[in-house]
């Protein structure tokens, strides 16, 4: 069976630098006419095409495996993890980066089998940067090995967070209320890539101490949790609990020390779970 | 005279990928021992190793040139524009970055005569982006033509900036309160990429349609000035009107519509001026 999830793993990298040139491609042809008029649906086209081209591509090798993605949770299957094989993918992690052509957009493909998450792979595809991890064998950024920074104070820490895109104004209260109370612990700074695959990638590598989100998705955050643990780091759940993949909420960081202090600034709030059945 | 400035924004160029290598070469080598203990000294060892080695090698080409330059500044040389050719220099711009090996960290290089500036040189060392502009002769990235988006919508807009260094509670208020104006404006979203060079190099680009600070100085915004202007953009005071180099605020956009629209959200605040006379 090892063998077997290395497979896995491999095909999964080769599908990430085959749909991050797909993105980088689109990203380039497409930017000025999204910027324009229709950039909701072009945004869409290159998610599903992207996903699609994962899915089938898996479907031909593995043909037993199961799926979450973004877009076919989107298009109403549903989103369930099993003890079968499962492949957790979102197809372009960061799409208001990329209808605006920020740097940090990402494929994520994660890999759980027995509801347990075996690699995660994702890949910063304008910054051509390709982060793996094999549970138990460690995390690495195009081959070289990744560390979290060995950082105890959180005074000279930097914390990645999001202003996420809920903008009704009691959620925003409250994600600013976090922020505020983190920047007055106080911290050296506040960052954001505007993707969470890779401010968790920002942990793995060290560049920044921690990272918390409530309104995230599993396929935002599956793959690069295998990277950060396998980085050294520690993943939670906001409120200092055990991390909950379902619950659309995250914070990873270098050290449970870090985590936990940080967890007891954020204001917690509970947006529908991932996993919870359709409105009927 | 054309020529002559040509040939100093040559050498400008030169000097910021000089400079670039020894900032590389820092990160790779310090950044283990920068995490420890003594992080604040050895940036301001790098800072002002390249603000020296810039300033040296100008004085050597243009012995009558004068500088205005963090490091000096810091060390009690007087920050004033004259009409004298002067280089204004940011050795190291985005320091927190710097220690933690976030991946936005710029060499910044301004040049002005008769008080207008007529280059700015800003190299992102990292990710290996020469930003160059010269008066009326268009900005570039690594040689390629930049230009802002050309975004009309508010509400379809990104906006870069920038929690800030000072935690004191009434300042830490009117950052987020602005923060959240823009949100809810609302916006597509807000970044910031830890450096005001690098946010206005982002609105010259078109990745983000805004940028706005309080707190920044001439020596974090006087090369990417030329940038957003050279790639059509538009530079104002944070209130909307004329932008004061000196004034420690800055507001950059794609178009006057959009600053100054972001304008009548932010909370405005004045620090104590670059050129206030030293405290008797």
């Amino acid at each position: 069976m090892a063998d077997l999830w290395q497979n896995a793993m491999d095909h999964a990298v080769a599908l990430a630098r085959t749909a991050g040139a797909v993105v980088r491609e689109a990203l380039q042809d497409e930017r000025k006419v999204m910027m324009k008029s229709s950039s909701v649906d072009l945004v869409t086209q290159t998610d599903q095409k992207v996903e699609q081209l994962i899915i089938q591509s898996v479907k031909d090798k593995f043909p037993t495996h199961r799926f979450i993605g973004e877009e076919s949770v989107a298009a109403g299957e549903a989103c369930v993890l099993t003890d079968s094989p499962t492949w957790i993918i979102d197809p372009i992690d960061g799409t208001t980066n990329f209808v605006h052509g920020y740097p940090f957009v990402a494929i994520s493909i994660g890999f759980a089998v027995n509801k347990q998450l075996e690699f995660g792979v994702v890949y910063s595809c304008v910054e051509d940067k390709m982060f793996t991890a094999r549970r138990g064998k460690g995390a690495f950024c195009n081959g070289r090995p990744l560390q979290v920074s060995d950082q105890k104070e959180i005074s000279q820490s930097i914390v990645a967070t999001e202003f996420g895109s809920i903008r009704d104004p009691e959620t925003v209260d409250k994600v600013l209320s976090s922020m505020r109370k983190i920047l007055c612990i106080p911290v050296h700074g506040i960052r954001g890539a505007g993707t969470a695959a890779v401010n968790m990638c920002h942990v793995a590598c060290g560049c920044v101490d921690a990272y918390y989100e409530i309104g995230i998705h599993v396929w935002d955050v599956a793959a690069a949790a295998v990277i950060v643990s396998e980085a050294g780091g520690v993943l939670m759940d906001v409120t200092g609990g055990q991390l909950d993949l379902m619950s659309r909420r995250v914070l990873a960081a270098s050290s449970r020390s870090i985590g936990e202090r940080i967890s007891r600034e954020i204001e917690a709030f509970a947006p529908v779970r991932d996993d919870a059945p359709p409105p009927q």
